[in-house]
């Protein structure tokens, strides 16, 4: 017998089709921390099985609410192979994706990342650990990968109670590691010192900016490793300016465009891009097509309000940077702030810029970070692309 | 000098970026309904121009809130070759779509869509009307269509005073017409009895939606003429049935489906969709792909709790449809229900229908019906691609 853990009586979000609860949701349990539980009412109505931790905010978290899924190595292999196959038939031949996406694929806390020949895994709940082993021999049966890495610094594992060390978990390690984007080259930093990582989920993103690029005078502040630029730069942008605070990630975008013979069309600048788009925009419109893709300005709920001050700081001077008639792309991976929210703050940012703006798509994360419905916030990147008159 | 018109003191949603005021925030005023007035806050501060009509619930429309622009002919022209300019920039060649989008281009109550040679507008608000020849005049100048037909069967233009008649503005008609999307003949009536219509909003959705129906068993429910199945169909889906209860639209979908030499795989059900999707789920999975693309259930916020009611059940039975590892492409269109909403819907109908759901894509409108960021109402259409386990 699996060993039962109980919901106090009362509404809960569980109920309603979220695939956690949390301690204070729960009635006192010695239970091992780690293990496999059945959560049920209060009045003793199975609700589903799932991980419980105490030691974790969220104690329980949802695996399946069949009540005859028995939980084991080949729950988790079949698991891990239905989000493999949904993107191999949504993604083709991509070389680089999301494999598996936490909760929306029925693994809360297992993060799967593909670039080329590697994989690079993040485990983030202690009721998963038992299963890495069976988890990596389906990983390898599926993609015959030249490794798979574990990234274990990340500081949510600490409240989980697991170490935080990264570790080579199979064959050999490869980083960095060279990709194809839509017929750019992107070399990436899967491990070691260097983690600059990439951002998968706006691939789709980039490939709708890079094709209203041909032609055009571009800006990509927060540019990171420069992917934004270095697309638009393929599609035939004239020129690219990018922007981003760190050295290193600089480094590798001009290293990017160098081994791509874009050099010539981009051009990169170690800025706090806030500071840039101020001073930049001060000199008035300049550029066709402009990007904004800043790194969450909030990671709580308390600092929304600041948050949300900065948004519009940066929406408000990239507005004023575009000509009459041009593109402003413009997102935010904050999941406390709402796409509503998002889009109020594109309404205020257009009035005080006294420039009319028109939405012409509402985007988000690419298909291979799917979203649960019962957790709103797995949908946590908004991307509006704007027409700036 | 332009007549002015004054907001009651207090909080207004177009001081934070709406496009419109409504009756109760105005201090009365004797000005000739469809004119041209200046909006001004209470304490004599300029808002912006736009239209006055006192018969209407939304009494002022926001035309500009620059100052210093003039309200004229060429204004109006202006604003059609900028949404026309947009187009042809993001759309290249298409050959149908919404040229003007109302509020989000500028140009409040104005619709205008294109169907290869012929352009079908509609005037919905009064102030439009001493413009109508001017905009016809752009229209021919960008389009050179064969014909512009006005509909002005329309309920709402009753409440702006406006007479309720279609007309012939410009050439000939041409009606019903045929325009190609994505490699499929559809042939669309514009006038007459037979106003059928065509989605222009769902066009990117379509294709999305054929993408994922190479070999597919489909469904596709509330189909109308049936251009969602007609695509999947085109994209190489095994078989399509699709069911709609509008006999005329079933038998245009049906001559759609001969056009293209499509009929071997598909099939059409003259059905209320409800009773189909009812009927059909209690067989069980049968469907590796399947389309809900209702009309609004809803056009009143006091009819949003029906609505949702009517969504849970269409979406419930589709899911029960679908084969494990299919995908559910849902639709909803009342902007009286916000996409939060809809993900709720959806949610609650995969508990119910004890299914696992990924949300793999949330999408809207075409970027042809850009979005008024200070109006909500303007992101009407939420298509959720989802997964069904």
């Amino acid at each position: 017998m699996t060993d039962v853990l109980r919901l106090k009586p009362g509404p809960h979000r569980i109920l309603e089709g979220a695939p956690w609860a949390y301690r204070g949701e729960l009635y006192h349990s010695n239970l091992q921390p780690g293990s496999i539980v059945a959560l049920e009412e209060s009045n003793g109505r199975f609700v589903g099985r799932g991980f419980f931790n105490p030691a974790s905010l969220i104690a329980f978290r949802l695996l399946t609410r069949n009540v005859h899924d028995v939980i084991d190595d080949h729950w988790f292999q079949a698991r891990v192979g239905e989000a493999a196959r949904l993107r191999f038939e949504l993604l083709k031949d991509r070389e680089a994706y999301r494999v598996v996406n936490s909760e929306a694929d029925q693994l809360p806390g297992l993060i799967v990342d593909k670039y080329g020949p590697m994989l690079v895994m993040e485990i983030l709940s202690l009721g998963l650990q038992p299963f890495r082993q069976a988890i990596v021999e389906a990983l390898v049966d599926i993609y015959h990968p030249q490794g798979i890495y574990e990234r274990g610094d990340v500081a949510v594992r600490a409240k989980e109670g697991l170490p935080r060390e990264d570790q080579l978990l199979y064959g050999t390690l490869v980083s960095p590691v060279t990709i194809q984007e839509n017929g750019v080259s992107l070399t990436i930093d899967v491990a070691g010192g260097q983690k600059t990582g990439h951002f998968l989920d706006q691939y789709a993103n980039r490939k709708r900016t890079a094709e209203l690029a041909g032609g055009k005078e571009v800006f990509d502040a927060f540019c990171h490793t420069g992917a934004f630029g270095l697309l638009c730069a393929k599609y035939g942008a004239k020129h690219v300016i990018g922007i981003d605070i760190d050295e290193r990630a600089i480094a590798r975008a001009q290293e990017n465009a160098r081994q791509n013979g874009l050099e010539q069309h981009m051009e990169f600048v170690t800025a706090n891009a806030f500071d840039w788009l101020r001073q930049e925009s001060d000199k008035g419109p300049q550029y066709d097509l402009g990007i904004l893709d800043p790194p969450a300005f909030t990671k709580s709920k308390d600092a929304v309000a600041g948050a949300l001050r900065g948004y519009k700081e940066i929406n408000l001077r990239g507005m004023k940077l575009i000509k009459p008639g041009g593109i402003l792309v413009t997102s935010s991976c904050s999941y406390h702030i709402s796409e509503t929210q998002f889009i109020e703050v594109i309404r205020d940012a257009a009035k005080d810029a006294k420039r009319p703006v028109k939405i012409l798509e509402i985007r988000g994360q690419g298909l291979d970070h799917p979203m649960a419905p019962g957790l709103p916030e797995s949908r946590y990147l908004k991307c509006l692309v704007c027409a700036v008159d």
